[in-house]
C-alpha cells in the first residue's frame, strides 16, 4: 500500500498541473478535438499546451509545432494520434522531460501482429525515458475533483466518491450521465485500455490512497497480474470496499474480451477464487456494479442480515419480502417492544408483521418519521427498506380540481414532499443504520431526488435494493472476518 | 376459451356504457373522490351516476341519494365505501338490476375473522342477484381503450397492448408511468384484490379474447384454481403469450402474500410445474415481467437462439456477449458470405467476429443501415442486438464551439439522430426478425425514444435485453412444441 498518493504513477496523470495535448485541432469532427473540448468545458485550471504541426492556435489556446518548443515541461502528455506517430511522439516527450502520458490511440495489440509490434516499440520507448503511461487503446482519464476530463463526453455531474478502473472506455464515459440521477459521480475514473504500462492493479493502489474515493469499482475482462491484484486488494479492502464486474467467465465473454483488449480471462471459478481471496465483491452487471457502489459508499455498516420492510401497499411489500429472502437476507422478526410501540398506528384487529404495511395510515409524519424510527430502533432490524411512491403525484389532480394554479400546485407539492422526505433524511443522519428506499421505475421524481440528495439511496426495484443491501452486508462480514 | 369477449363477466366491467359510483364526494382528500377524478380526467364517455346520501352534485355530475333513483340501470357499480356498507349497497344494486361491480373497499378477509365474515356476506348477496364483481380490496380496473380509469392515479400514457391481471393494485397504478418511456401501455389492467368472485383465471379468459391485447401479464401471489388456470392458459398460449411474476415461492414472499390478499401460495417447484404445463413464461421481477411483455408483444418470432451483436465499442459488446451466453442464447457464428459482405467496412487487417465491433466506422449509414442489414440477412442470425448511445450527444459541444445557436443545435441533433434511427426502423419494418437495442441507463434520450416509437425496443442494459430475447425464444419454442 502506498504511504502517500503522490507515490503513485497515476497521481500526475489524474492531477497534472500542466499538460501537452497531441491530436486536437480546429476541425470539430476529430476525436482529439472532441476530447480537448470536453476538457476545456469542465474548466481544467492548469496550463494546456496543444501540439500541432501546422495550427498557430487550437480552440483558443496557443499551439506549438513541437513538444520541444513548450515553455515548460508539463506533468502529462495526452496523445490522440494516428498509431504510427505514437512511439515517436513518446520519444520526443521523453526528450523534453515529460514522465507521464495517456495514450488514447488504438490500433495496437488489439488489431493484430503489426499492432502488437508497434505496442512493443511504444513500451520500450517509454521504458527508455522512465515514462509511465495509461493505454494505449483507451478513452482517457476523468478526475472531476481536478476538473480534468479529456474524454469525448462532457462531464456534467458533480464530483463523487466512486473510483473506477475500467478495461472499457465506454464504462467511463457512458456512466457520466448514468450516475447523475443516483446522485453519484466519480472521484476519478481510469480507462486502462491495453494496460501496456499501467494496469488495473496500479489503479487499485491509487484509489486505496485517494481521499476522494470511498468505494472502488472495477470493470474487468481479464487480470494480468493475479497475485499482485490479490495482495493489493486485500490491503485496501478493510478500509475501503472494492466491487468488480467480470465478464470473461462465459465462453462468449472470454472471446469478446480477448478481441477487445487482448486480455486473458479465466473461468468464473478462478475469478470467484481471486475475488474471494481479495475480499472483492463481485457484481453481475454494470447496473449492479454501481448499485453496489451506492450502498457500499453511501450507507452505514449493517449489524447483520435482518431487514425490516415498511410499505403502504401490499404487492410492493410482498415483492420486497420475496426479493430480500431470495438475496440471502432475512426478514427481521420484530421484537415485542417494537410491535407494542407500533400498535397505536394500526387498527385494533390488524396483525403487525414484517413487511409492516401502513395501508391504514394517511399521516405523513407517522409514515416518514415515527414508524421508521421505531423500526430502526429495534435491535433485530439491521437495515430498513422502505417503499416510496410520490405521494404528491396523487394530489395534483385534486388540487387542480380545487382550482389551484400551476404555481400553487407545484409549491404545495414541493412542500408536501419535502416535509415527508425530511423525516427520513433526519433518521438517516441521526441513526447509524442503513436506510434504503425502493420504488418502481425511474428516479426522476422530485421526492426521490430530494431523498437521494439527502443521503437516502432509492433503488428502482426491490430486487436491486435487495442485491445492494446484500453486497453491503457481505462486505462488512468480510471486514469483520479479516479483522478478527 | 370464449367465442366472444362479450361472454366474459369482465366485458361490462371493463367496457361499461354507464356506471354508478359509490364513495365519491366533493371532499378532495378521500380515495373515492380521487378515483372519480382520475376517471373524469381520462374522459370516460359513458353516463356516470354518483350516488351520495347528502350531496346534490359530485364533481360536476348530478348526484343521486339512492341507486334506486337512477334514471336507468347502469352496466356497472363501482364502490369505494366503508366496509360495513358494501354488502347492503350490493343488495340495492341487485334490486336495481345492476349485474356487474368493482368493489374497491378493503377490510375484508385480509384483516381477519370479522372481515372474512363480511366478505362471505358480500359473496352471498352478489350470488343472490347473479352479480359478478372484481375485488374486494382492490384498486380497480383501467381500460384506456375505453377511457375508463377509476383508480387513484391518472392514466396519461397511450392505450397499449399489455393485458395485466394483478393480485396487487400497485402494479396496476404504479405501472402507468413506468410503461410510458418504453412506449408501452395497458390494453386493460385488472386489480383482482381478494378474488371473491372474479379471479385471475377469468382475466386470462377475457384477455384471450380481447383484440387490443397482444400479450398477457400476471402478478401472482397465489393461484386459487390451479387446474382451470392451466387449462385456460394452455388454450390461449398458442395464439397469445402469457408472462407471470410469482412471488409466493420464497418463505418470506409466501407469508407476505398471505397477509396481503389471503392467497395460498406454494413452493417454486409447484408453480414452475404449473407454468410449464400451461406454457406461461415466468419472470423474476416486475421489471422482467414488463420487459418480457415488450419483447413478446413487440417483436417477430426468432427462428432460433442465434444472436448477432453489433457495437461500436468493445466493453459494451463484450458485456452483451457475456449476457447473451449466460441467458442460454448463442452468439451466432457468422457465415462466410456475411463476413465477405462486411469486409469492405473494416480495415484490411481487422478480424470480423461476433460481436461485430464497428469502432472504425464513422459513417452512420453503414452503422444503422448497411451493416445491420447484412447481419439480419445471415440465416444463422435469428436476432440482432445493437448497442446504442446517442451519437448526437457527442456532437453538441463541437456545435456549440462552432457558434451554432441552441435552436440550430437542437435541429441539427434531431436531424442527425432521426437519420440514423430511420435506418434501423426501416429494417425493423422490412425484415421479419427481432431487432433489439440496448444501452446503459435511462431511455429518455431522444434517439432512444424515436427508435422505441418506431418499434425498436431499447433495453437499459444488455442483461435485460438478453433476458427478454430469451423469453421470446422460449415462448416460440413452446408454441412450436404445442403445434407439432
Amino acid at each position: 500500500m502506498l504511504d502517500s498518493i503522490k507515490e503513485s504513477p497515476l497521481f500526475p496523470i489524474a492531477n497534472p498541473r500542466s499538460l501537452a495535448f497531441f491530436g486536437a485541432s480546429n476541425n470539430y469532427t476529430t476525436m482529439g478535438t472532441m476530447q480537448f473540448l470536453s476538457m476545456k468545458s469542465l474548466g481544467y485550471p492548469g496550463a494546456v499546451y496543444p501540439v500541432h504541426p501546422r495550427e498557430k492556435d487550437v480552440q483558443g489556446y496557443k499551439a506549438y509545432q513541437s513538444v520541444m518548443d513548450l515553455p515548460e515541461t508539463p506533468d502529462l502528455a495526452i496523445m490522440v494520434l494516428p498509431t504510427r506517430l505514437v512511439a515517436q511522439t513518446m520519444d520526443e516527450c521523453g526528450r523534453k522531460g515529460i514522465r507521464h502520458a495517456i495514450v488514447i490511440s488504438g490500433g495496437f495489440k488489439e488489431v493484430g501482429e503489426e499492432g502488437a509490434r508497434m505496442e512493443e516499440e511504444l513500451k520500450q520507448t517509454a521504458a527508455r525515458w522512465g515514462i509511465r503511461f495509461v493505454g494505449p487503446n483507451c478513452i482517457g482519464v476523468a478526475n472531476p475533483h481536478h476538473k480534468l476530463n479529456p474524454t469525448p463526453f462532457p462531464y456534467e455531474g458533480r464530483p463523487g466518491y466512486i473510483g473506477l478502473a475500467s478495461q472499457s472506455g465506454s464504462f467511463v464515459t457512458q456512466m457520466f450521465d448514468y450516475l447523475r440521477p443516483m446522485g453519484l459521480g466519480f472521484s476519478t475514473a481510469f480507462s486502462v485500455g491495453n494496460e501496456s504500462n499501467i494496469d488495473i492493479v496500479d489503479c487499485l493502489e491509487y484509489f486505496g490512497a485517494c481521499e476522494h474515493t470511498r468505494v472502488i469499482a472495477l470493470y474487468i475482462e481479464g487480470i494480468r497480474r493475479g497475485r499482485a491484484f490479490i495482495e493489493t486488494a486485500r490491503k485496501i479492502v478493510p478500509n475501503k470496499p472494492v466491487a468488480a464486474f467480470y465478464i470473461g467467465g462465459s465462453e462468449a465473454g472470454k472471446r469478446a474480451g480477448f478481441s477487445h483488449t487482448g486480455a486473458l480471462s479465466g473461468p468464473d471459478d478462478l475469478y470467484n477464487g481471486i475475488f474471494r481471496q481479495s475480499g472483492v465483491i463481485r457484481a453481475g452487471s454494470i447496473t449492479e456494479l454501481f448499485d453496489f457502489c451506492w450502498a457500499l459508499g453511501g450507507l452505514s455498516a449493517p449489524g447483520g442480515r435482518g431487514v425490516a420492510i415498511q410499505t403502504h401497499s401490499g404487492g410492493p411489500g410482498a415483492n420486497a419480502a420475496d426479493a430480500i429472502s431470495r438475496a440471502g437476507l432475512e426478514l427481521a422478526n420484530l421484537s415485542e417492544t417494537t410491535k407494542n410501540e407500533l400498535r397505536p398506528f394500526f387498527p385494533p384487529t390488524a396483525s403487525i408483521n414484517n413487511p409492516v404495511d401502513m395501508t391504514f395510515s394517511r399521516n405523513s409524519s407517522d409514515l416518514f418519521s415515527k414508524i421508521p424510527r421505531i423500526l430502526l430502533n429495534d435491535p433485530r432490524v439491521h437495515t430498513l427498506l422502505i417503499y416510496l411512491i410520490s405521494q404528491g403525484r396523487m394530489m395534483v389532480r385534486p388540487m387542480q380540481a380545487m382550482g389551484l394554479s400551476a404555481e400553487q400546485i407545484a409549491e404545495q407539492s414541493r412542500k408536501a414532499l419535502e416535509g415527508q422526505a425530511d423525516g427520513l433524511i433526519d433518521l438517516r443522519r441521526t441513526i447509524d443504520k442503513p436506510l434504503v428506499g425502493y420504488t418502481y421505475g425511474g428516479l426522476s421524481d422530485p421526492m426521490h431526488q430530494y431523498l437521494i440528495t439527502g443521503g437516502v439511496p432509492v433503488f428502482p426495484s426491490p430486487e436491486r435494493a435487495a442485491a445492494a443491501i446484500k453486497a453491503l452486508v457481505a462486505y462488512h462480514e468480510i471486514v469483520k472476518k479479516i479483522k478478527s
